[in-house]
């Protein structure tokens, strides 16, 4: 059995990373970390989980949690940064949910944060962990960056159409809509039931820091610099990412040609499921599980590619990833403990 | 006062012009117009009526139809077409809020809806009904083509750029997003609670009629032809609809010259609200309302202004301009009976 | 024109008191008083007022406040007391919305509030503000102890039973649902979007103050001391309260009996609205509106009325009966600012 | 691996059944029965299931369905019993989810199906699968009456009150309340989204059919004849029911007290969680989960315990219970398959 620390374990992703790893065959939760409820049990803040998990919480002990193989760090962005080092030389894998260790380019990090990096020697031997891109370095990975949900979400529905040249890759438009665990635990007026329902909204428009991380990987992909919109949306949901990507294609195609290439570059992709020609990919179908579902229309009068990609913003976009990578790292079945369908319901 | 027939009332574009009318000082209802409801009590099938209007709605009856001043059609598509000739031959003004005469061109209907359109003739004399832009036709008309919901949020939010020529008129992108109003009061599967909750989904992708509308009326606006993509997405909630508007543009700026661009156009719309710099609008801001509310951000990066333009489907959307409409065709003050706030709450 | 104060403007039953007095035609707000938001436009802290209402909140400056003739105190809990007094000094009449003056025992008070009350002479003089009950008092009254949510909807449902003396006054069991505005507008993690969403849950039973109030009123209807079971629930949804009411009958009856009843008991009440034999209410029905909507069953098995009452918990259980009582302070029609129909949708 | 038939695999409790058995260590799905999607893959009606089981639907085939060890029937009302007895025949053990097999006596049955009981001799044979209580029986049984949501929920909240002699079994009063997934997938204007959303009722008062089993089954443990008022309201959100009891004691007790009596009756029960005394169950914590968690409160007052047990619909109440009687059936341990958390988000 894998030990594993939660840190971070009484937010919405870190919570959703112990709602996994207790269905999960080969690991186990060892720690979990949580700064706010330390000494209360997990099942008295949580209390879906009497009866099945009743540990306590606890701060972080390095010593303790010198045991385990692997820590999940989902702490307030900043807080991963002091915490990641003394782990890694405690000899743990990380994998980190914020977004420190997700950029090649210490500048990029530090441009759109706003903040210097505390530790841009790790910086350069992270590796980001999305798997369907990365899955090679990520099994020989020691510190995972693990991607943002808005990011997974968009490069996952925007990469077949740049690795195959077909795109334009100026006027790249993304357009996303995100559920409410989005925004996390905290305490926020807006986010109050009253304030949040029956509403949507756009914010942080041209300055959302998942831009930063989107445009590095289609630009790898690209093999050029890539700039693109990105606009977040919250709605009134708990769950869920859909990400609506208009990308001009430099030629003519159909529906049916852009389905079948979507097909073929996820072929070997079991968290990856491409609609069918004319079906489109609902959050509902998604919510609960770690699959992304992506639809693509052709737009002929505009010669214009419209992809919409969907996917669980707390699971594919951050806690199932997480587990994915994790399975990686240890050289299990990638979808051990993540093989679920969705809710529906 | 006037003199109204609302004509195909049980719907919820009709019911919520039914609930405008009730608090309207200068018009009353002579005729409840529904097939489907036709001897009982409007307060039967809307219970909120009751001790308010306890009226019973009927079939038509043109005879007596004759004596209102002005009908509404909230008919099923088509069947405005073959009652509105009548309705006109018999002295009335008629808003229609149907597709049917909301066009310049005969041929962009045939095409945008696959049929033949059986009175061409009046499609010739037919206003469109957007005041902010067709005030002084609308005032003397005789039938009015009511805008669409998604049509009006988008057309009000791109205008001032296109007015402007400060707008590329290529790659115009408008991401909308709807209440579930929208899709009417009929029954289907897909609009019921459980599959509509906790669920967001993109639909009719590169085909939704109303794209012609609005690409009509920015090409008006512009002086050239117009060709954009428009896509709808359902999002779990009951009124409101927010489009986010993509627009290239030929020279820089900033978001503080865009909002003033945009708060001079519309300096004597009572209707259309612009919000302050580094301000967005919200669904629930206007829910309940006639307001249209509009945002800018400019996109230094990308020289792109990125709109965000909210209204209630069913208020501005629908029956709230119709009303604004019926004040100017019998000239009253155009905020008659729908001077109210949004709900909020 | 009636020169009005709302203090507490930016709280849900405040901002509610606003919309409505914006709609009322004999009335105008003079005051906005926020201590939170003083200095700061309420249309910039609830941007529906954009273009309808663009005043400054402030504190209270009881100077200014002496030109006013009424004040609605919609303050939190134990701020009434301090503020009331020297309203009343200065010559207005003042509509609470706390707990503070609905009592005619301060014995009642200080037990389930736990505390003494500050102004016992006050609370001689003040008068319980449900019309319906006490209209004559009300209208010459100077304060009003405008009543609970949970209180008006649960007392309306039940009086007519004790007042016809056909309830056995033991086992009434009052359980009632709420909407989430009725939590205000303060910042609680169990009020969050994430949290509330997709989840009911009972809180505070056997010891929810409203009880209290509820326990007083039917004990005056019925001529003798009332002990009830009351329990209050929180549902996902903003509006909107819905009481059950079990009373055991003396005799036998039917639910056409009933209703019979119920209508004759408020024939001349136009904000109750009794439903057919076999019609139940719904809060989407009430929502928006200062209607009561209140429906009877008879349990010919158990000889016990089951009574379904419904109201909108921030209109007919706050702001919309607070204007009430300002119209009857006045001698204005009661229904004047307030004859709208619910939303509905 | 057990061989298992889903009748009705398309329907809300069908399709969490289905859920549920992918997810079983110990069972396969040989045949997926729906008349409405036959030849349609489940994974096209239901789009969460794809690359997870992409089977087709299909009509009943009994020679195939003969191959099968158990059956679960989850037909619209009245289709169960014309299936049920070929099914028998064939040899398989059948665990139905309608009403047709839950009552001990017949005329119960008929009084409130309001029709004749087409196999009267199977009903007699037939096991109420409340596994809490008749465990043993179940163990043993050819065919069971898998109990309703509201049924499960309110009997196993109301039990030890009446197994402990401290119940007056006059008086009891159950207040229902339940998400709309109990309503079924079946097309109805009252369960569109538009109509469910913001708004509470109640429904069925005084006839519900569940009241019936409630009946029973409290009469059984109590042993004597118990009448009780139930009364269901629908809630707008998709899964959970909420049931508040009162139950008037015949002497003193404490909410500690109570609160010991369940631990001890419940001690040996993994799905029955009861919450500490001042502590109370919400739909969140069991929703997606098998667990009915129950909180007591005394209230001194009126010598009276209001106890509030909740349970997820679909699971509890259908699906996972409907497991639960398989793995006994069968010799498993009763939680496997079923022993993960709800999903609180």
């Amino acid at each position: 059995m894998i030990k594993t620390a939660v840190l971070g374990a009484t937010g919405y992703a870190g919570i959703e990373l112990v709602r996994l790893l207790t269905n999960h065959s080969e690991a186990g939760i060892e720690i979990l970390g949580s700064h706010s409820f330390a000494g209360q049990k997990i099942s008295d803040v949580y209390q879906n989980f009497n009866h099945i998990l009743e540990k306590e919480c606890e701060e972080l002990d390095l010593q303790k949690a010198a045991k385990c193989d692997v820590a999940f760090t989902a702490l307030p962005h900043g807080a991963s940064k002091t915490v990641i080092p003394s782990l890694l030389d405690a000899g743990l894998k990380v994998i980190d949910l914020s977004g420190d260790y997700r950029y090649d380019d210490v500048k990029v990090y530090e441009e759109w944060y706003g903040e210097k990096h505390s530790s841009p020697e790790l910086l350069k031997e992270s590796v980001y962990g999305l798997p369907e891109l990365h899955r090679d370095k990520i099994k020989k990975a020691r510190l995972i960056g693990n991607p943002g949900c808005y990011t997974t979400c968009s490069i996952l529905g925007a990469a077949p159409l740049l690795a195959n040249k077909v795109a334009e890759t100026k006027n790249i438009i993304i357009d996303a809509k995100s559920g409410v665990t989005g925004a996390g635990r905290g305490l926020k007026l807006q986010n109050s039931f009253c304030e949040c329902t029956e509403n949507t909204k756009a914010y942080n428009i041209a300055k959302h820091r998942h831009t930063s991380e989107i445009e590095q990987e289609l630009s790898n992909i690209a093999g050029e610099n890539i700039m693109l919109s990105f606009t977040p949306h919250l709605i009134p949901q708990k769950r869920g990412i859909l990400a609506t990507i208009y990308v001009n294609l430099n030629c003519p195609s159909s529906t049916e040609e852009l389905t079948e290439m979507y097909k073929e570059y996820y072929k070997d992709e079991f968290f990856v499921r491409v609609k069918e020609a004319g079906n489109l990919p609902e959050t509902k179908h998604v919510a609960g599980s770690n699959f992304v579902d992506i639809g693509i229309c052709y737009d002929q009068r505009l010669q214009r590619a419209v992809v919409v990609s969907t996917l669980d913003n707390i699971v594919k976009g951050a806690a199932g990833q997480a587990v994915q990578n994790m399975n990686l790292l240890f050289g299990l079945d990638e979808k051990t403990g993540l093989s679920n369908p969705g809710f529906y319901l």
